[in-house]
């Protein structure tokens, strides 16, 4: 049986966290699927067209990890592709106690899917997606905190 | 003299971890008030008749168990009502942090009235409110989180 | 049916935390048996005897609130007394964590039996028996964190 | 060389915890500036004004305090004041994962600054200014909360 | 290539936790070692000799699921039985604060070896083998809290 | 008035996390006093005489960091040394819960001496002096993680 995993989350946008996470934790699995997830309407800094393609790039040399877009529940989303286990990133205490509560109540929505978390690398544990849309928000340029592939030239400075 | 108690909340929608925690709590007091406080226009996603009425039917049967609503500060209200006690259920260190501080300053705003903590069942410790409606808004069925008198069929799939 | 509570600790020594939190509890309860759990031989700082007597005295005035000792598992005990209710203060998010995993588990060794949690005043959040027992031990007074009627005086810079 | 820090904050509106805080790090410093940082439109319940004048008042006794506005990020403020700290208040552990994140982050954004953090007293650990509007949404009076020189009278009630 | 993870503990003594865990984690897994690490003479509540024998009883019937003993350091053992992954079970946000430092250690002392994490099911997240020790030395009975493989009666109220 | 700090610690062994909080804080003082603080006979792993050379060789080049041994507590000591400051490192919330409390009592024991914090580097967060202690215990090499004034090199292997 094949092991897949799915790595969800808004990816607004993807950081060298994300990166970094996927590519350490992709061996583990025989698919690895980065999925944005929907709020059907949430807003969000960058529009989904931008983020989809932004993973896609990243992760364009690694090919049994794939990026896909959702609607609806994780763990339907995840039957839907034949995934066992849901991936997650903890960085901090506060992370944790918000994912456990997430993957506790996902446990008991289908027994059959597991989340698996892997630690973010050190350097990375300060550094989420809403510090890089802050620092843009605030003029700054956040570009050293995400993959080359992710130019965020276009938006620097454009808030002020 | 007699002990009561409020257990205020916002009950959007009450869950299974506030049914358990109402029902264990109850006899502690000789009376408890589940109190529906409210932000003037805080937007909630269940209207405050339909909060009030599931609240008014998961407790029925449960004499000395009222079910009210509240405008102002929550001691404010317990004067109103002559309750000494605050009652509120403890789930996460996340949750501590917070309700340690709104019991510190209820404390210093009314020193008469002491805030006593209940520690969800572990069953119910990853569930709250926000996450039924999650799962609401994303399409899923999350019926077994709550209460058999919450029927949540009616918004069931409405959203997608 | 009489509601009686027990507040189970080494007490090595009793505290102002403690003081206040049993004050600010007692009157929710008909009976409060403050109890000196015992470790058959862990060490504490101070004779079993001395936290004894000291408890006595503190709360002396005080007459539905009673001090006990007791061996074995505090839910036992609690059976032993009739006590339906133990007693906790939380200080910390630390202190719940420890707490949150005790409580549950008396719960399931005992499920007629609920912990109710009281907050330490804030003034009294950094206090507990163990600062005042470093302090002693490196010849600092801690007098004003205990009770006037626990006198630290033949202890105090013994042990330089 | 001048030991210059700021102390950032939105200040909507400045507490005695934030007055508390500010006097008791003071003379660390030779010249400590309170500055009032700028979402562009992020909205606050006072004024930027009114929270300036606030805080012009509560520090205008002590000379080497200085109030000021600043955009954009906190790490570039700094620059142009030449200031090479960062001060802040820790409450709690949720305060601390924050201010973690964000002061590692400020030191990969300008190595030259650093962040150095005071505890608030005790009595002010469960104040923040969050609390304080919310006591005047819910029409209570949380005057005890400010600093003397920030008169609520004209807010009080006016939300009812 | 294959996956092969350690699972490294004390197991003094295996809980249903662990068991719960492992069984939950295995399928993810080629190979999947539970090991018992040692301090070289930390002293343990049950000899090395008993914990390895429980621990070979209740994982009997899972093939690939092997018991071992090792000492030195987890990564070291890694290395000589070809495992790229260390299990962990997370619990609680204490936890993970310690499971974060040694796993983030573990990744500089050999960054080929990463650390997975599970988390407990919700009904054993307050359990862990300190807590049905403490049962035992109390005189209580925690066979309820361990698997069926592990019987405790020989043990139970000896204390006393 | 000059800017004196006391950095106390038992530097079980000093590592690169402490040489790195001392570099970045020192420019803050006037004068700062590496401590060597001492409970009268608590077990260390490595000598008094060896942790205080280690320290001196480390701060050999920094004419303003001072390093001294000392008895009783910390706030007595500032006061023996004229500092007004104690400085701490943050690493964890844990950390921080238990540093709040240590630096509230020593508020409450000397309201002149003020706690200030600093972060550790995100690279040296899970690193901690025991983390050192444990990977000798265990037969591994942890020289990356101490200075290089720090020969560990007697030690390695010693234990097995």
């Amino acid at each position: 049986m094949q092991r897949i995993a799915v790595f969800p989350g808004s990816f607004d946008p993807v950081t060298k966290g994300h990166q970094s996470l996927v590519m350490r934790a992709a061996p583990l699995f025989d698919k690895l699927i980065v999925a944005i997830g929907g709020n059907i309407e949430k807003t969000t800094f960058f529009s989904l067209e931008q983020r989809f393609e932004w993973l896609k790039k990243v992760f364009a040399a690694t090919p049994h990890v794939k990026v896909m877009k959702y609607k609806g529940l994780t763990v339907d989303f995840c039957k839907e592709v034949d995934a066992g286990y849901i991936l997650r990133g903890l960085r901090t205490s506060a992370d944790f106690e918000f994912e456990r509560s997430i993957g506790q109540i996902n446990k008991q929505l289908d027994t059959s899917i597991e989340t698996v978390f892997f630690l973010t690398a050190s350097e990375y544990t300060p550094l989420n997606s809403s510090i890089v849309r802050d620092i843009l928000r605030h003029g700054g340029n956040p570009q050293r905190f995400v993959p080359d592939e992710v130019d965020l030239t276009p938006y620097f400075r454009k808030e002020q």
